[in-house]
């Protein structure tokens, strides 16, 4: 990762502003071939896009991806692909006050104490606009796999909001796309609407806790000691906005358990390796075991809301400020969509690490001569 | 981050095996002028070194560094310092059986499964003897933030073992070297020490965690959107071994709060911003605000245990291990001044980073006309 | 240098083929406060053009950049900048002919063997057009230096075009901006013009040797042993279109030179160490000496010619082909302005890195106390 | 390119000064599987040592490679292998006048400008003592190659010496390995014996010219459009110490020319396309065409001669050096192992990401249905 580029091989550039003329993503080292056009991102940036639902900011953006280059007769040519999203519906004098005072909780006092001048209008750089650009490059990530990972499958869903919890029991990866959390309970999906409603009307806002699972990883998947597979996972989870921590398997909690607990022994099965339990999370040494590789990330409440909150102004004033505008009361919501895009960015990038440094399968057997 | 080297300018690439005949670093990017010699670094390996309490493995590792290149009369040349440290202990016997067998929670599968070749020996390059390597860079990178940023602490410490946690009202930063768990709670380190030994005569290992305090931290520090303070830092937590999960100010917890609860409110003192409060950990948008940065992982019981365990062979048998040989009980413990060498690490490649895109010092000021 | 990006810290990757919607750089890291604006990159896009003289394509290309990102009130905020230059003269009507069949002495034939698939309409990624991209980015490294490093220039110039070479004795770097040529020889223009008429009637095309001379590179810039500043100048160069060889200094020549010759003595004059010579082009060990950095290349004659050539098809068969269409009969006329830009590309990186390393002068002295 | 890194995917750091304890390289990225011990890579340090003939310097190195992680039981394991060459023939008391004086044509003065400090012992870190890392980490390069590209070969051969040059009608390919130049042309190999001793004599020395010769790449390898791989190989050769300029197929000549004389016409033979010539060198838009890749450099005279030259003292005083020590009369002669190694690293480095991007093989056919 550097500045604004993640990936090693399959590398991603995200560029823009919240309320400059368009915002985007430059996908390099995408392998030929593979077939795509803008509705096949289309599908996921709709997912993500502000709007949808009255739990989401009211901000009104088409969200429309135009791909410009990389493509040509409906497939990848191994040349970057450029991803565009103009931005529409920009309202810039909402954002007029912030200019001068730095709202808490925002990038907005760092990002002028870094640089010494920012964009304020809507955050700038550092608006949760920018995830939209990852989503637009989760999606030719999405379809590379598509191709040489048919058999992965990266879902999100959210367990947590502010106190409610998910119920595990009422787990049903099937009621994930029919609530506008991404919630995997039914019944949680229906008190959480009430919930966030009462919060949206108070002017308040509430953090959330996302899991993200993914099946299909072959074994040996991902790279010692530096680029493990857990490290990139988690670090592409970081470096979305307002993520405060990230785990994996067990987590925080392993900190709790002893070694007999912790321990997923492991048997033989017909197709292989057999694990007892996934305390681990599905990775081993910074390398996948062939499990589901489940990881949970914590989302901070959004920081924009109606309530007064001291802060200063650039010129050091004292002063409080109340963010009006249109804002998501919880932004753990649309975080599931840009955490899947992030994860499948990951998982392609080391696909392709795998196949560079050994080739397209795992190299090691078990259990044949 | 790529396979075995981290970093963006401050760039550290470890090398080397368990049971090899030595491991070390290759350091570029070091500013020049830096006064250092093995001693320095020494002081902290010591720290990590294992063999010095009962709490620690009994392998007794001299785990002298020597450095290589790098240096002329004392000082720093801006060129590579490679830094080695022999393997003295290595008694491979105590590994022949894990050759065949996979050790439950250990990466003998995984690598056994990408490569179709490993190491055995004491785990290999999965070993976290690795970690010496880590913590010698650490000692460089002190070195030179001890010349570029000399206010700035780096600060590791356990506050949970397994059920037992630190009693926040006895925190005592001063009580953290005077233990062998580096607890900065005089009564639960006499209270853990029991705790262990019952553990370690059990055979038992148990997870830990760590927090990490870093003060002095410039504002402005830190870079958007992908090489985040916050991300850079986690990654290099979760690339330590055993480390399940990394969190930052009010991490994991901060899925539960409202925006009221979250936010950090700023008034004007005389040097500047001042926070009401830290939920934030000390970083806004990837950026450092100059707080206290504050961040915890937790770390999984150690793996090797004397209880037996269900596995498989190479060959596909199933099979019961049980892991004899020297073992930490809680590797937590030398998790903290491995955290704190790639928290070191991680910051001077920041303060680098800095100085490249805006200069020695913020650009933004605040308060002054 | 990754597949479509250069530099170290001043990131640009380029996207875009020559007959799509539209191609640009997005650049990365540039210094926040920079004053910039789109005119100020068109002064340098206007130099590279197509269709400004009869001495190059008659394809007319407004190539009016749009910066869609980046800027503030004029100035860099440090965030990324995205150049994007919409193609609007495409006729791809004038390039049916060649999806199938390979033109020999372009990049058809191994673009349509690496990736199996090719955008075939202009030549693709593989048209100098992506060149529009690199002068750009160009510009933005030259607004950068003119705040961090004000007494640079980067000049660039054509010496020889086919048998033709300039005359030294009448070098006159003001006669460079007052030909179509870019030659520092006011006769040469002359005689040159009515030799590349007689070319281009003919249907013929013809190689040229462009020489790049930057002036007040601070002593101190550039790094070993792999960051060289000549080792990233030539493959700066050597990465453009058409470009077969690059030298610095004596360059090709120095394989005939004895040591007594290639020494450049050093004296010492009122402002620090003066040489007597400049056999090194301005660069020792990879680092800038002060003096003038002087590097040449040469581009290979264009190879769309009317002239009847042999060649095959994508299904094995053997054919001739006449590239009709608008091409350059000089294609190193227009290298001057790419090269100009990639040097200035790689002059801010370096700035960057040294301030990164070593801060933002030498650090050594010369006849101080 | 990163300060002392090169390598997309095979990685190579070197490390270490001229009359430190040792120097080496880390390589990282290397496949797993692949057959090598230190004998497989002393075969390559044994035609760059120093001391072989009375051409080269007389300083006697043992240049004894060690291999210190990353095999297993005679076979790499995909991790880092950490190659070290101890110094033993080190006699700083040559070197102490260099201390205080620069040498005309070394980094001394440039080194001691940009970082204050250096090491003067041998020229410290500058000297080309550091390519003996660069050949090591070349034989790991070559051992992978012999399992991943078996057919490739890759010779280095000199073609001129100061104003002597070879016969190209004499030109024999088993003459390299016969004399003390690695010269194809058994003559100009008896000649220029007598030539040098003359030289070295009379304390002179001279540039010379080194060509590359690459058979057996695959059609497709490389990559547009700053990865390419011709730029690639000019950057591994001008990053060796001495060498002032590169060029591929025609080069410099390629300006002299016509687009008729250089188009490389295109016929079908019974295995794949056949070109007429040779012109491109074996590379188009970066990417192999499957002919050989033929390659120049020019190596300057070494600068350490016996002849007095003018410079100045780091305190500004003007005075005379005369560098007396070992020095090769022509460093060009080892600078042929040293080219191949390189050329093997980059070599690697494309199939592998060749490999990651594409697949094993070309994805495009021609001929085929």
């Amino acid at each position: 990762m550097s500045f604004n580029t993640y990936g090693h091989l399959f590398r991603v550039t995200t560029w823009g502003e919240s309320h400059g003329p368009a915002l985007g993503a430059t996908v390099d080292g995408c392998p030929p071939g593979v077939p795509l056009d803008a509705a096949a991102i289309q599908v996921w940036l709709d997912r993500r896009k502000p709007g949808t639902s009255r739990y989401t900011t009211q901000r009104r953006e088409a969200d429309e991806v135009e791909i410009l280059s990389g493509l040509y007769e409906g497939q990848t040519t191994g040349t970057p692909i450029q991803l565009m999203i103009r931005n529409t519906d920009q309202r810039s004098k909402d954002y007029s006050q912030i200019e001068d005072k730095f709202r808490p909780g925002h990038a907005d006092i760092t990002y002028w104490q870094k640089y010494g001048i920012r964009d304020p209008r809507g955050g700038g750089r550092s608006s949760a606009r920018e995830t939209a650009a990852r989503v637009a490059a989760g999606g030719v990530a999405r379809a590379a796999l598509g191709v040489l990972a048919p058999e992965m499958t990266i879902t999100g869903y959210m367990i947590q909001m502010g106190d409610r919890r998910i119920d595990r029991d009422r787990f049903d990866m099937d009621q994930i796309d029919r609530n506008p959390f991404w919630v995997p309970d039914a019944e949680a999906a229906g008190e959480w609407g009430a919930y966030l409603d009462g919060l949206r009307k108070d002017g308040q806002s509430v953090g959330a806790m996302i899991e993200l699972r993914i099946t299909g990883a072959m074994p040996g998947l991902g790279a010692p000691v530096y680029a493990k597979l857990d490290t990139d996972l988690a670090a592409a989870m970081m470096s979305i906005n307002a993520v405060k921590g990230v785990e994996i398997g067990e987590g925080m909690n392993a900190a709790a358990l002893t070694g007999t607990d912790n321990a997923d022994e492991i048997t033989m099965g017909p197709d292989g390796p057999v694990y007892g339990s996934n305390h681990a999370g599905g990775i081993l040494g910074g390398i996948a075991t062939g499990q589901d590789i489940v990881l949970r990330f914590a989302v901070k409440p959004t920081s924009s809301i109606l309530k007064p909150r001291r802060t200063i102004t650039r010129g050091g004033q004292e002063t409080e400020i109340v963010t009006t505008g249109r804002h998501d009361p919880c932004v753990g919501i649309r975080a599931v969509p840009v955490a899947e895009a992030m994860a499948a960015a990951v998982m392609l990038d080391h696909v392709l690490l795998h196949r560079a440094q050994v080739g397209p399968t795992p190299r090691g057997r078990i259990g044949q001569p």
